[in-house]
């Protein structure tokens, strides 16, 4: 049976005060709908779609960029979640099994929740996941059961006092067959004081078919939406502290977690160490026993075991350091792969490169990847060795034990074993130091 | 009406255990004094006089920086708050209206909370702030009041226990006629267990001449007194919490707020992007989409919008960043104007200069500003191509459409279009490397 | 009269999830198993044993690193603590005095605690370390009183209901002295569920031998242990505080402790200032009157009065600044001492080099101290100005009052006043920029 997630992700979310619609504000590095997203498709679920409204061609490239296979369809009026949804039906005609219809602007639901949602199928026809909270003020509508069956939904400003101190209250996310949930919706009306076609109204519509309807339950920090940058500033926290909880479970070291910033996708391995103030943006993985120490950046790089980046070190996209790599200070890598044992320990920028085994590159070495227009890639060799301040005119390649003398611009290919130099002689201009700060003294002494 | 601030800020502040005069200890980059100087300009106030004591030519010059036209006097010996406060009679001498008393060290009063008293002096003479707090055990002054009027204050210490269970306590802050404060302080004697003149004294003074005195109320956080390094570094917590507060509802992105440290006046645009771990000096305005990355130092510099700065950037005093500017990874700018579209993205220094329109800067570029007593201007035209580590030995210009290749030394200038280039020829040494390592490894071999 | 301590070391923390072994996970910088060593040196022990097992040699180097005169016996088994302390007979043979038992995985114990223990000696025979905590539910042994008495322990499991009411409850630390200590062992069996021998068992086998025993108390926080990541991290964050705490109080200057990471060994004057983000390994010293800039990274080190380091600096092992020194962003300092008032302001690399007084130098300048075997030295002198990316090939000497040209590769020693240049002549090849661009561009038009 093939399993279906619609994602409603239409709103412009006005408290954000921003010109980015709210789905696309980020937790961990990715966008909000990009985690609404991956709640399902940790699920596998066969099939996706996102109702955009607002932004949606910024929306849409960013559904696609994380998953391709979405569909994106439009809402181009906001007429209420229940008519949202129903932009899904063309997208979903003709398939079989069961719909989820979630939130863009909820980002934490648990694959386990979704399944428990499905599991619970077998018994009910309409499911809604809700949640408790013992305070009958909060303004979310409630949920009315009768033994295991869902019999109503009432909104918090309809509700009456008795039905305020209903503990249970609806999150908004459905469950149901597929086609059923496009039948249903068909016969959601807008006759209510904002005008709007309310998705909830399709659990009163099944039961009036004499179809069942059942609550599967949730921690209320599962369905947590995102209001304002404060909510979203708290959510980001959470997801962090969560993140910080699980790595530290799983064996890595991390000597003040509550400094380092992890990426949604973040891989670490076991004995890993990962200093204070370390920034993972998207797409790292850092395997066993490498140290990331303080101060360092990472994004689309890989680290393997035995490798130290850091302190104040900043890999890049396409940065790949093999096993027992040494990365040091104000040092940049990009796009460059950095084989076994090799070292980049100072004031370095390494981009579209490949650095061979055990070499070492001095401080101050600059790969001249671009000449304005293109980019260009050098190659250096195994066990060779890069004088200071040495400058790759790429694309150029150095050979095996080759060596480089300091200051030199390497303009041309350089074979194995050789030594390539580029130097002027040093002239020492006997006392001209002294005449020369002397002459500046004097020029600032007269005031000019 | 003319309306003046006395800032009382003569004590030495003996619990913090420094050499630095308590109301000079910072919170977000500006010294306590400022802080509370900061609350009555914000009202429009025409005149603030500040009382000096310990270390007071230091706190003058503090005050003075931050607002020349402050008045500075000294309280040659520490007699007591209302005999501080009698010092700044000569400099209000003939002044009309009202003056506040504050202290240099609550720097948390809101201007709001001041309107609110010189409102109250509508209908009473002397109006005294105060602040709830249900403890009896607290050891604030108590305010003594018959409903709307104040009838008198009386010292924790001197409180009977009944007093003690009143919640409302004294701030110690006045608003009072100006000419009236100085009258009423003539009166204040110092027969009391220290042999000081109190400055809250004045209240019976002048219920004694038939004048009346109430209670504006605030909350206990705007009257947060400092006396240890501890109590600073909560009230910079305090403070630093408050502004991340403030610019999320202003619509600043902000992925880790409580990692972002704000300078008392940062300016940050609507959709600006602050990454986690960014520092922010005094005087810095970024505009609306611009982006800090993470790792990133600011201090009395302007950011347009559209540009990118970081990670690991430093934007020092007189960077000026136009639109769409890229700064990128240890990049240092200071005194320099980077014009639209220019990039500098990698392990650069640009002091003293100016870069024109989308011209690139190559990694490891340096303007030589300084050569040991003064320092010179770079400027570089439009659309020029800056070759890596091109050093700039300035005072030299470089035009539009120009470039430099790779590590030349640049001492003269470049006309438009034309390409400089300072360089030796590579010569490669065949075999070279390998025998020099051949000789450094025998050379360790025998342990020399 | 000669005491000992007795450190218990050979578990492997298994809920740690970690191949090394918990004694060796650090705090602040250190081993837990240091932590544990430095109480007992605090306090003038004359002795120090630990017991390892697990990881046994890792631990051993750790533990002589600390401290060379400790002992490492190994236990080849762990057969419980009664056994563990049992290893450190013979080490101990002969030695009289005290022994005190401790855990490696119980870091804070403060050497005020073993002092009460020591002088708790005078009137009893057996001294344990209690602490108390009234929650009938957590899972620790229970001391059993009578009067000033401890009468018996009892394990969690083992309690009854009444019994698990008592708020005193066992820590595990005992004193006693050191040939009793291992007598009393001799008597312990293994006659229990676990099979373990147990070393709180002393205490009844000491009662039935007529002697006394009685309970010191301490806080819970001094006697936690550490089993798993989590709580690694919590202790590190309560030992950090404490730092911060105590650096505000002896008048540090910490305008957000919460950023700033200690090393358990550092120390910071009076008056220094301690910006946001700095990180500190082990052995560093920061002289009153100094300023560590945000960003900054520094381990072994000494900065003296009035010296000024970063934003985004590091000083690695070795690095002495002495009086008035200026050390600026994306600068590392090894191995070197920079005399009173010399500047490294931007960029710059120096390692294994003397810089002397006054010495200016310049951004890019890089102390060239490695040929791919040996390491070299650089020696600067004093008053003199390292031009902008000068390359100090080591070993090399400059004089006093000398100068580089800017991009000169330093290879032979600079006399006092003199100049060295090495350069070759700037040459504008006039339109060469514009047609090279317009080539490469047409290129990229070709899509080649």
């Amino acid at each position: 049976m093939s399993n279906s997630l619609i994602v409603l992700a239409a709103g412009m979310g006005t408290r954000m005060n921003s010109d980015l619609p709210k789905v696309l504000h980020k937790i961990a590095g990715a966008p909000l709908v990009v985690h609404a997203m991956k709640s399902g498709e940790a699920l596998g679920l066969d099939h996706t779609v996102v109702v955009v409204g607002h932004g949606g061609e910024a929306v849409e490239a960013a559904v696609k960029d994380w998953n391709p296979d979405a569909v994106v369809v439009t809402q181009e009026e906001q007429l209420g979640t229940g008519h949202a949804a129903l932009q899904a039906r063309e997208a979903l005609a003709g398939i079989e099994g069961n719909a989820f219809v979630a939130f863009g602007d909820t980002p934490f639901i648990r694959p386990e929740t979704l399944q428990s949602m499905l599991d619970a199928r077998a018994t009910h026809d309409v499911i809604v996941l809700g949640f408790e909270v013992y305070d009958p003020t909060v303004r979310y509508g409630r949920l009315i059961t009768d033994g295991d069956n869902l019999t109503g939904i009432v909104e918090f400003k309809d509700a009456t006092e008795a039905q305020r101190e209903i503990p249970l209250c609806n999150s908004g996310v459905i469950c149901v067959d597929t086609q059923l949930l496009f039948s249903l919706l068909d016969e959601v009306g807008n006759d209510n004081a904002s005008g709007e076609y309310y998705l909830p109204d399709i659990v009163g519509i099944a039961r009036n078919r004499g179809l069942s309807a059942t609550v599967v339950r949730c921690d209320e920090a599962e369905t947590l939406g995102i209001n304002t940058r404060a909510e979203l500033a708290r959510a980001e926290q959470m997801f962090q502290n969560a993140m910080r909880a699980e790595a530290m479970e799983n064996g890595v070291t991390l000597h003040a977690p509550e400094t380092v910033i992890f990426a949604h996708d973040t891989v670490i391995g076991r004995d890993a160490i990962i200093e204070p103030n370390v920034v993972f943006g998207p797409r790292v993985t850092v395997e066993s026993n490498a140290t990331i120490r303080a101060f360092s950046h990472l994004e689309g790089c890989h680290v393997s075991r035995g490798s130290t980046v850091g302190p104040f070190a900043r890999l890049r996209p396409g940065a790949e350091l093999n096993e027992d790599v040494h990365i040091g200070n104000f040092v940049e890598i990009k796009n460059a792969t950095i084989d076994e044992g090799a070292k980049v320990n100072h004031l370095t920028y390494i981009g579209d490169a490949f650095i061979g085994k055990k070499t070492n590159v001095g401080a101050g070495t600059i790969t001249c990847n671009y000449d304005g227009v293109f980019k260009h890639k050098t190659t250096i060799g195994a066990n060779s060795f890069i004088g200071s301040a040495t400058m790759l005119v790429a694309p150029v390649t150095v050979g095996n034990n080759a060596m480089t003398a300091t200051g030199t611009v390497v303009t041309k290919d350089i074979p194995d074993g050789a030594m390539a130099i580029a130097r002027t002689k040093q002239e020492n201009k006997a006392g001209f130091a002294v005449k020369l700060f002397e002459m500046l003294k004097a020029k600032k002494a007269k005031g000019s």
